[in-house]
């Protein structure tokens, strides 16, 4: 037992009886949300998670503080006595009328509520100073020459090859751990491990990620003189921090870190805990490689405790959130980022409309190949549409008993028409036009890819310009929806949102905009009635390839 | 009374006992959301907001349905006899966990939670059904050729001159209702007040509209050769519904109709109450300048009782929320906004630095221009950073007593330095360098406009390099930050967010791409190993400006 506590207020009695309870928690609701570091209310003052007995020293109360001094203090050291005495302590706002309700739940769940008292500090920093050392360190990677940038990319293709053994003994560990515990199916097993091959192709397609890098931040898009000595350059930059979760491949590590260096991007990782052996040592070469120019802190692995759910709460500090899985996975992230924007898409629901002046074999050939190529894809054929004309045939067939007993069975119903099978097995519907497959689809697909079969170019035009999807394609398979295929070199992902990027997504979807303007002391007084200047807005052409750098490097 | 009911289960007893007491309100809670207009989980299944009794055919309770078949129907009917007997009812979910403490509070607040039971319903659609038909006339819209397009703008700025005499007799009566309820301030009624030169250069400014409108939807950004044959097209397209908030200010109808035309895109509006009765004639001059092509519903004016709160839960039928107004509105909307896009900015803390090496009339110029030009603009300066050099002056200089006793007031001292005063007043900050300002504004500004005044070239270059705001100044006024002045053309508005567009915002912001992919029956096994064809990626000319109208139109 610590040393007694007097029982002064409703803090030291709520401790005091805690403590000789045994109680496993004390939750203390306030009228706050918790401890802050700094004045509640000041520029600064960011809430603390969690508060260690060691850090004491470092909270200002803040006269300024609501609370007031008394108030929290009394409670701080009910709390700490409290923790002394076994009995972890959560103080956190009880006021919050509309989620009072779940407060006491949530800080049951071990949702970060307010401040959690503990005895143990983590060795690493938490995720919000991470998230901060890397927008920081990402500042400095942005205003790197590309070259500087396409040199750390190389040098974790090297390390990639040089460290080969390091890195499959580290994956090894996960293997016979994920193998003992037994709790991954035999695909996913597969996506998990790593091997020489393996990391030889990730290693060359890191050097491609270089080549395209030499040509993505601060390309300038735009170029407009205002006027005389006034000229406007919209030039390409970094979005800032971006956070990629990804499921159990840990391939994913090395190629989504080259594809934010690539564009500049800060980086937070959020991997499975089924590959956290093999994930650590592939985010310490990815350190190693941005240590040549000075910015290892760019690129964050977030620890595996983090809840995505906790994540996305950092809503201020992410820019975009990319995950990398299961359209499951997408789904609960897109639920979660609420305000960050997510590049992803969580279903494919890609249709192939074959008309009926389509070409019998290419219609073979394209549904086929949309289908069976690689069912699990995201581009992968769903629902197949047929013109009706295509069901009527002059040629009347009889059916032998034996015949007949194999065509009892036609394909059962479907539930639901906005399916996605991702697997041998799909969903034919008859259409009486092309109109009618054009409604079809728009109220039950997914906006991914769709593709119409004829041989009329009219048909084709209007079914290309009237549907509403990320991809439209006439004649060809729906596979070729993917960034490679389209020639846009590291594919970063497919989306189906309508804003920013949209379909197959490039290095181009993690990069932004901004507008540099350079004059000479003009006011837009000058441009006034009275004034003695005139708008010109003449378009320049973008000759000079890269801003910036006319001085600097 | 209505006819006696026979207590047979809860819900008959409840309705009971709620007419008997005469109680306003009879909330049922059960373990679906409401009542559905068919089976719930089927793909069309929608959930009605309010049910009226004459309705009640139209209604499937469907045999799939989870409550059954008995549990809704018994519901329904003793919701009906209540209704009857002069209490309202809603039927909505008491399950859910984590919202069952909202529930009964947000029905008694109004909110559209579950299904409420109405005798009085509406003449006009519902908000949903506004949205429904919005989307297909929208999509129309997008297939017509520019051309048409441009006339159906032309038509709208006909029609504010030559119906002049109707909207400025609409608009006196919002002007006498509101002077007569004194709830606007002067400079409130002063956005209200709509004259016959206000509208004279609306109407010019919709004409400007139309011609940008001439080069937007269907423009080709990218060809590529994917291979012999198969080619690749990105295109730009209107990104879907558009849903507009604005505020008092009436002109602002028009103008966003234009805009969304221009780029083929749905609209809802939702504008003040204040200005219900000039909306709505503005609104009708829309649609019928809308009707020379047939697509008179693109664009839908969303009755003054919709909270904006259930606009934004429409999250699967509107892309994207513009808001027009305040910057408290804006805040209000990003808040409201789960998972639909905003584009806007809540906050504009734009900052000039002022270099050792900067030229004083400059500096002098440029900051009378930032801050006074137009104080309550987004793009106005709220804080000036001073070189600590500029401070020191080897001329010493004393002070007679009556000066002295002016000097005695020193500015207070700022609260905080985030903040946006949009007034003739601002905040002074003294910094050491070029960096020290830079790592200032990176903490305290909004990323919107920001001045860098130096004679020194390779400061400036540093400045705007390392920056990251969306507009970056070099010896110009911040009050350049804006779409005309930039040479937009029409401006949708100005954007802090990152992802999308970024900055003052032209027609382009109103777009999205679409990839069109054009081929002869290709497969991507034919590209396999095995295959007979291999990718080219050729990068081809946009020579061909405008996409799919080569054989239709």
């Amino acid at each position: 037992m610590p040393q007694v506590i007097s029982i002064k207020d409703n803090d030291s009695l709520a401790a005091r009886l805690a403590v000789e309870m045994r109680a496993d928690l004390l939750i203390a609701l306030s009228d706050v949300e918790g401890l802050y570091d700094s004045p509640p209310g000041s520029d600064d003052a960011k809430l603390l998670d969690t508060f260690y007995p060691g850090d004491q020293q470092s909270i200002t109360y803040g006269t300024k503080s609501r609370v007031g001094i008394g108030g929290m203090e009394a409670k701080v050291k009910a709390a700490l006595w409290a923790l002394q005495g076994g009995t972890s302590v959560v103080i956190a706002n009880g006021t919050h009328p509309k989620v009072t309700g779940h407060v006491i739940t949530d800080i049951v769940e071990g949702k970060k509520v307010g401040t959690f008292f503990s005895e143990v500090k983590p060795a690493g920093p938490t995720v919000e100073q991470q998230t901060e050392m890397a927008r920081t360190a990402g500042r400095t990677l942005a205003s790197l020459v590309p070259e500087q940038r396409s040199d750390i990319i190389c040098a974790m293709a090297d390390l990639l090859t040089e460290r080969k053994d390091d890195i499959l003994s580290a994956n090894k560990k996960d293997m016979e751990k994920a193998v003992n515990t037994g709790r991954l199916s035999p695909a996913l097993l597969k996506r998990l491990s790593l091997s020489s091959s393996k990391l030889n192709s990730l290693s060359i397609g890191l050097r491609q990620i270089a080549v395209s890098s030499q040509d993505s931040v601060g390309r300038v898009l735009r170029r407009t003189r205002v006027a005389n000595n006034l000229e406007l350059e919209q030039i390409t930059v970094p979005i800032g921090v971006l956070l990629v979760i990804f499921e159990s491949r840990p391939d994913c590590l090395p190629q989504v870190s080259a594809l934010a260096i690539a564009s500049g991007n800060a980086l937070l990782l959020k991997g499975g805990k089924e590959a956290a052996n093999t994930n650590r040592i592939l985010h310490e070469l990815a350190q190693e490689a941005l240590s040549i120019h000075g910015v290892k802190d760019a690129i964050q692995l977030v620890s595996t405790r983090e809840e995505v759910e906790d994540l996305c709460r950092l809503e201020k500090m992410i820019d975009l959130i990319i995950p990398r899985g299961s359209s499951q996975l997408v789904r609960d992230i897109q639920r979660a980022a609420r305000g960050i924007p997510v590049l992803g898409h969580s279903e494919g629901i890609c249709h192939v409309y074959v008309d009926h002046e389509a070409s019998v074999e290419k219609a073979a050939k394209i549904i086929r190949d949309s289908k069976c190529d690689y069912p699990a894809a995201c581009n992968a054929m769903e629902t197949l549409l047929v013109h009706r004309d295509l069901l009527r045939t002059p040629v009347k067939i009889h059916a032998g008993p034996r015949f007949a007993s194999y065509l009892t069975f036609s394909p059962s119903e479907v539930k639901s028409l906005r399916t996605e099978y991702g697997d041998l097995e799909c969903c034919i519907e008859v259409v009486d036009s092309m109109q009618e497959a054009i409604d079809h689809i728009h109220k039950y697909g997914s906006s991914h890819t769709d593709v119409i079969v004829t041989e009329n170019e009219d048909t084709a035009e209007q079914f290309l310009q009237q549907l509403d999807s990320a991809c439209v394609f006439w004649n060809a398979s729906s596979r070729f929806s993917d960034g490679y295929r389209f020639g846009l070199g590291a594919e970063v992902g497919i989306s189906t949102a309508r804003i920013h990027a949209r379909g197959p997504v490039g290095l181009e979807g993690l990069l932004t905009t901004k507008w540099v303007l350079r004059g000479d002391g003009q006011t837009v007084a000058d441009f006034s009635e009275q004034g003695s200047m005139t708008y010109l807005h003449e378009t320049l052409p973008v000759g000079q390839h890269f801003s910036g750098y006319r001085t600097t490097s």
